[in-house]
């Protein structure tokens, strides 16, 4: 069976390779040139994931059209700012194929999710999947066990999807709320900063614990009131995924956050660090539906209004006390 | 006023430290001569918390009459398996007191929670108050910031407990579910162990990150079957404490788990390592409410029926694929 993997960035070829081992036929369409190159050459994507031999089931290509043609199933891994764009753009080839979305993030312009946005585009969810959870790339495309939600609106669906392409050492779960799945994955970025924030100043394993549960109620909050459900939230795709962020230093946000709390000036760099731009929605969201957000109005006001992380972190803690709020 | 603080582990005394600081008088009850004498000679816990200067508030005696004479309040911080002895031992003396119990842990020979020992022993939890969440002692002992959670059967009484011990460094919030807030300190030792064992043996982030979202979860059921609040699993006693114990390498069930893990035969030494025993009482309880408890059945397998990590992982990674379950 066919199946295209739309994007090229690290998590794009991670699931490449791990599909291309499982049997599957993958195309794997490449914004870049470069990366369709160094895969002709040297089977390797040398931009973004090196040091992993493509199987000979992967090819890479340029092509949309290429890729997608024949395919039974798309995966969809573009940066978040990006994906509406593209799903417009080729509307017509990506139409009627199951599409599993495995990007997080929240458009930062429109507010919305991914599903939202894919709703926007195509009309209806029917075919509409999202994979998310706590999966750095590396570690999948070394192989190591992992374990993930996949959702649809349709709960057979999902099943089926993960039943499909699950193994041992890809393990995956069937969920049926798209939104908290997705708030999950995107919400926890944010989250990933502030503790590396703190990781930075030096503050310890005390706070950093104290910081990824109290954020983790505060994206839940923001969550229910967008319509999703509260126990997602303690999942594999909201938890699980909070936890490896904030706590694994092969996270872009985290170690964006890290740069910070040292009171260094981070950079982006090639790679995106996806909280910077969720953040902003966070904020306008939070403001919009009054949910209070200590934690992620702090990252806020760090990376944008100039407060130093020292007087954020000042102002978390001296926050009267009450009771807990769970 | 004057607290009393039994017991002089690093725990105890980082509780001592951290009172004696804020300007309580502080009588620490310590067990081991050695330990009243590094006090009383040089300022310091040699034996459990090095490094830390003791204020002059704070002294150290063998006598339980002498630290709890004139005490306001007693912070219980025994080892679990000798708690229940030792308040039965000093029943007269320490009845009548307010008691903060900062052990965490469960009888293993009765199966019963420290809260149900405190009851058999004084006959009412009117008293009774419970401090957990994630607190490495050393960190406290530095000042770092922590929060944690002080719950009691009186919601009221909690919370003036609560805010009578904080402050900015140490934010105490409040709690009524006594059960949740002991057994979500208890159990989190044994997917600590479990954790640990996973990144012994090399199995990466992700694999870590499905541990301590599955173990919440299956923490989670054995309380409900006890009779705790599920939302309790998911604050700082919960999760909070859990993910400390399995991401930071100051705790000593992650090293002991590390340990098996790598193949090596872990020792206790003189550090006691809670979950050890814990796991014999989850064992025991999770057959007997038939509670499924995959990840610790695999930890008891591993660490008293010579199963290897190898087996019991794959085991645990070839479950049928299915709905997350939350």
């Amino acid at each position: 069976m066919k199946v295209a993997v739309l994007g090229s960035g690290s998590w794009g070829t991670a699931i490449a390779l791990y599909l291309g081992r499982l049997g599957f036929e993958v195309s794997q369409w490449c914004l870049e040139p470069e990366v369709v190159r160094s895969v002709a050459r040297q089977r390797e994507n040398l931009l973004y994931l090196k040091g992993f031999k493509y199987p000979d089931t992967v090819s890479a290509t340029l092509s949309v059209e290429e890729a997608v043609e024949g395919a039974s199933f798309l995966f969809s891994v573009i940066p978040v700012q990006h994906t509406a764009s593209f799903w417009r753009e080729h509307r017509a080839l990506l139409e009627g194929k199951p599409l599993v979305c495995a990007s997080k993030g929240i458009e930062v312009d429109s507010l919305k999710t991914l599903s939202q946005l894919y709703w926007e585009v195509f009309g209806s969810l029917e075919e509409y999947f999202v994979l998310s959870g706590p999966t750095f790339a590396v570690e999948v495309a070394k192989g190591l066990p992992t374990a993930a939600v996949v959702t649809s609106i349709d709960g057979e669906g999902a099943l089926e999807v993960a039943k499909r392409f699950s193994s041992t050492s890809f393990r995956l779960y069937a969920s049926t709320d798209v939104k908290g799945v997705e708030l999950g994955g995107a919400l926890k970025n944010v989250i990933a900063i502030a503790t590396g924030i703190s990781d930075g100043m030096g503050l310890g394993n005390n706070a950093r614990a104290a910081l990824i549960t109290r954020g983790l109620h505060e994206i839940k909050r923001l969550g229910k009131a967008l319509g999703a459900k509260e126990e997602t939230f303690y999942g594999l795709s909201g938890l699980g995924d909070l936890v490896l962020t904030c706590t694994g230093d092969l996270s872009r946000n985290r170690r964006f956050g890290l740069a910070l709390g040292r009171g260094e000036k981070p950079e982006e760099g090639r790679f995106v660090v996806e909280g910077v731009h969720t953040v902003k929605a966070v904020k306008a969201l939070s403001d919009r539906l009054a949910v209070e957000m200590p934690i992620s109005e702090a990252v806020y006001k760090i990376i944008y209004e100039g407060v130093s992380p020292k007087e954020a972190m000042e102002e978390l803690l001296s926050r009267p006390v009450k009771e807990e709020s769970l």
